[in-house]
């Protein structure tokens, strides 16, 4: 913190324990406010992050710090990227300068970074369930502290929540769970359930109500002459039907909804909600990027955002020539296709900007569907359009998609259903960090009968890729990493790859580099770098295929080199090199090779820079060289 | 069918086309529905089988089958243990007989068998969503089919059926789901929403209501005079408050409850579905077992059922000196050790049963919690007791802890926590077939950090790892297979292992071989024979560990032996031998080895007795002693 901020935090800077928030004036919570947001725009517009959740729940986070005692009573907060404030308050203000960089405070409540983060979180939808494990080992260990939940409405239509929200009601028990309704989750919300919480549901209850209720009165002593004030009845008892019923079927106790940024209010509604037995719903509404214009005139921008002007909120103008995004040359392929072929169906859950298909939604919506946060769904769903002709891609972040594996499993490939998934933010993210790399899934998809898996090595090779997807009859997944591409502009109209064809990008003859995905051009220049320095001869692959794999193309290499480096951004457990290795033993092609493997180690991956991350790790070009270097020995 | 079945099935053997269900009077119904309980009772008193689902939706298949075509609408059965009438009624009455043999038809409906199972199911709570995908697809198309979904209470309360209901509520087409009610799911149902289908929360609702209501009633005319009427209106508006508000709030229409077992009733129920616009559910009312005394009154053993006597419902009874099954000594060992700790939780996911439980539930209710189906949140909340210094130990057969993946990553193992996954049922289970095969397991937990992954070669050595798991500060995993052990006694107080130690359980110098789990002793019984019958030394490494690895004694037998033979009974892709291949790549072993693998194939492996699977994979004895032969050349 420089000396300006020192001075402009004057609340802030003095609060020694998150406690003393409870003993603020109306007057010094407001300020406060003010400089918690101070900080984190001033902060966040350098490091980037979640900067519209977190600036949406300051108000929340005082008024939970004022009623309850984060020390003793347990705040779970669903994902986590709305926590800022939280981490702030509970001993970070000093290194929350630190925030998503490598070796810093991470962006998500994290239990090995302080004692007030009871859980770590990063995925949606996980609160209710692990506090309802709090609360029930609180009951059984006879304490009395509280267990508080704070789930947006996002978060809510995620399946995992409502297996929550089951059990707790079922089970009877105190618990608390903060709805933090800002009719939002990433994008606009979508399903049913965002329509109920909006109140546009109660019609039909109304004039059923209405009915029973003209029978009653006729019933009545003077029934006849009263008929004429039902309608009356009938305007009043509107608010009798709230959003509160869903939960109140849950039997959950509901109170709300209630305004999320008047610290008074909230403070007194937790302080009732203490004496309640029983699992009880309270339910706020917020503003996302509240306080900050920018942000809340676009609170999907300043969803996560990297970094930007804090007078403005303008980002630093893009470079002309900057190569695209694998995740804009994704969209833009996709449209490409399905133009001109109606039955292509793009699928998101909740991250239509995150995955690319903004544009597409708005030129084709007929042919997009997002489904929120709910990638289990979105899978089963898939393979439904999927039997009647339809083809689905679904686009789902690599980390995220692991909630469906089972649907992998069981829905698409086990009934060999033609459905694309398309995995943005394969390898390693960055500052989002572990819970967001995606480290795993070449791991988890590769043992999948029936699946193709892709990896390409530049933005060009995606839409290869994609196109070869949609040219299969079957199941095909397709990785690509975060963030821009090389510069390889991808063909007007690109051709597909026959399944399991490898391209060997250099020749050699001392040692073959067999590289996935976005290691194959580090791999190149490493290769070259290594040959010039020493004269060796090193031929790379670029294998395309995780599944089926370019047997030929290795084989052959594995023949004339004798000592073969396998590169991946992947976990090394199962992944890749595994698959490269299980080819050689069956082939019996083991004896008289060297088979050295480059990739994720069997650990979880800090937050860090990419670049940073990948250096750490060995992955980059001189990384690779070293590898290199010592297989040659 | 024999001459006798062939008199005694007076309708249905001339029924040709499951349209002319439609044409029958309600005599012949009646006479229908119990001549296919008789052929489904007969059926799997012989080959087992899902028997009480089956029986307790005869009516309600007839009454799906009268008022729609199969031919054209499609009709989803979730999980599709109910199916067995669906079947025989379209078009496999002659096959019924070989259900869940080697070969024969499905014990769940798959579209390769038959054009009128148009969704393949086993695992629950997919139909919602795929059905959903169909009507979308259908409207799409400008077609008019019906698409319906059949799901059981149960399966309700699985996260995945929420997202569905959520987004098929906010899109608002045609789309028809029969909760198929019989407040069972495998065992007793449990969570908020069994007691809300039994009408247990309406009180709450009314209390308010009648609170509104007197203020309404006294601000009309006449109004203090009415007062007394007020507890009467009580009464009439409690029929208000119906199990459909919950669907409701999905924005479904509601119609129900039904009687399930009343043809005439449902038929017309469901034509006149046919003309609501918008999602609609069905609620019906069965009985589990329905017209069988024996499934009637025990349904959840007859839930899924070996042979049995048809007169008495009565099983063989077992051979007194059988091995006890691996389930029963986890429920045993675990019953052994929470007694004496009271932080240890088990956790199932409505499997009491299944999973060896019932007896621990019965004496240790405290320490014993039954989520329900919901797998997810089965872990999310165990990771939630974990941070609060509770051991629970999380039972979930290996194919449906799938879907718990991103949980165990995530929320498991990325915060490190205490929790103990058993996994039964890992390897081939036999009749059940592709969708309960728990083939993966090794495959797509190896790769997750923290996490020690265990396979007991015998039941004894199941007790052992149990214990090594609750000993170890960190979340561990043992599977193991369906069936009886071997007859080894576990010890009284079962020694936990260390960690990554593996057991050299034969000495031999020319091939070593590597075994997990259940094929170790197969692995020694095959080395033997092998040794014996050409005078070849083999070592046989029961390796104990998938994780940590026993990398010395892997290290050392690859030294002595230069021939090594890895056996599992998981997918060769990213599993066991996998593991040992990367170990091996790691420490530059490879040059001078030859490995073979034995393993499940990259397929999906159909259904039949585990012993003839094994033969059929080269996976029992004399498989095993047929690589060890191509091995020695």
């Amino acid at each position: 913190m420089s000396d300006f901020e020192q001075q402009s935090l004057r609340i802030l800077t003095t609060l020694a324990d998150p406690g003393e928030v409870a003993a603020l004036s109306p007057e010094d919570l407001a300020c406060l406010a003010r400089e918690i947001r101070q900080v984190i725009i001033s902060t966040v517009s350098m490091t980037g992050g979640h900067l519209a959740p977190s600036l949406g729940v300051v108000e929340l986070t005082l008024a939970l710090l004022r009623a309850f005692n984060p020390a003793r009573d347990k705040i779970v907060w669903d994902v986590g990227h709305q926590a800022y404030a939280y981490k702030i308050l509970t001993g970070r203000l000093e290194s929350f300068h630190t925030l998503r960089t490598f070796g810093g405070i991470s962006g998500f409540p994290k239990r090995s970074e302080s004692p007030y983060d009871h859980f770590g979180v990063g995925h949606s939808s996980t609160s209710i369930s692990a506090a309802l494990g709090m609360a029930m080992a609180r009951d059984m260990d006879k304490k009395d502290h509280h267990v508080i939940s704070v789930i947006g409405d996002g978060s809510m239509t995620a399946g995992l929540a409502y297996e929550g929200l089951n059990q707790a009601g079922g089970w009877g028990g105190k618990l608390i769970v903060v709805l933090n309704d800002n009719e939002m989750s990433i994008a606009k919300n979508v399903g049913a359930l965002s329509l109920f919480l909006s109140r546009k549901l109660a019609h039909r209850w109304v004039l059923r109500l209405k009915k029973d209720m003209e029978g009653w009165i006729k019933s009545l002593p003077y029934g006849q002459d009263l008929m004429g004030y039902v309608r009356r009845g009938e305007e009043s008892f509107k608010s009798f039907f709230t959003p509160g019923m869903l939960f109140e079927a849950f039997r959950f106790n509901y109170l709300g909804p209630i305004d999320g940024h008047d610290v008074e209010r909230m403070s007194q509604v937790f302080e009732e909600v203490k004496n309640i037995d029983g699992p009880v719903l309270v339910h706020v509404l917020t503003k996302k990027g509240k306080g900050y214009v920018p942000a809340e005139s676009n609170p999907t921008y300043f969803h996560g955002v990297g970094c930007f002007e804090p007078e403005t909120g303008l980002s630093e103008p893009g470079s002309a020539v900057a190569p695209a995004t694998y995740t804009e040359v994704f969209g833009n392929t996709l449209f490409q296709k399905a133009r001109t072929n109606p039955r292509i169906i793009a699928i998101t859950a909740a991250m239509p900007e995150g995955t690319g298909l903004s544009a597409f939604a708005e030129k084709l919506p007929g042919q997009f569907v997002d489904v929120g946060i709910c990638e289990q769904h979105a899978v089963t769903f898939a393979a439904g359009l999927a039997t009647q002709g339809y083809r689905p891609v679904v686009a789902i972040y690599s980390t995220f998609l692991q909630r469906s594996y089972d649907q992998i499993v069981h829905d698409v490939c086990l009934q060999n259903l033609p459905v694309t998934f398309c995995l943005d933010r394969g390898g390693l993210v960055g500052e989002d960090g572990p819970t967001h790399h995606g480290a795993f899934d070449l791991s988890f998809l590769r043992h999948i009968p029936n699946l193709v898996l892709m990896a390409p090595k530049d933005e060009a090779e995606l839409a290869r890729m994609l196109v070869t997807a949609l040219a299969h009859d079957g199941p095909a997944a397709i990785r690509y990493p975060r963030g821009m591409g090389v510069g390889a502009k991808p063909d007007l109209r690109p051709a597909p790859i026959p399944l399991g064809q490898g391209e060997l990008v250099r020749q050699g003859t001392d040692i073959a580099v067999i590289a996935i995905g976005s290691r194959v051009h580090p791999c190149l220049a490493a290769a070259k770098a290594f040959c010039a320095a020493t004269g060796a001869s090193v031929a790379v692959l670029n294998a395309r295929f995780v599944k089926p794999l370019p047997e030929a193309e290795i084989m052959e290499l594995a023949g004339a080199c004798k000592k073969l480096l396998v590169v991946e951004e992947n976990a090394l457990s199962g992944g890749f090199g595994s698959a490269v290795l299980e080819l050689l033993a069956d082939k019996g092609a083991l004896a008289g090779l060297t088979v050295k493997r480059l990739g994720l180690p069997d650990a979880f991956v800090p937050q860090g820079p990419q670049k940073t991350l990948r250096e750490t790790l060995g992955l980059d070009t001189a990384g690779i060289e070293k590898a290199l270097s010592e297989l040659m020995g």
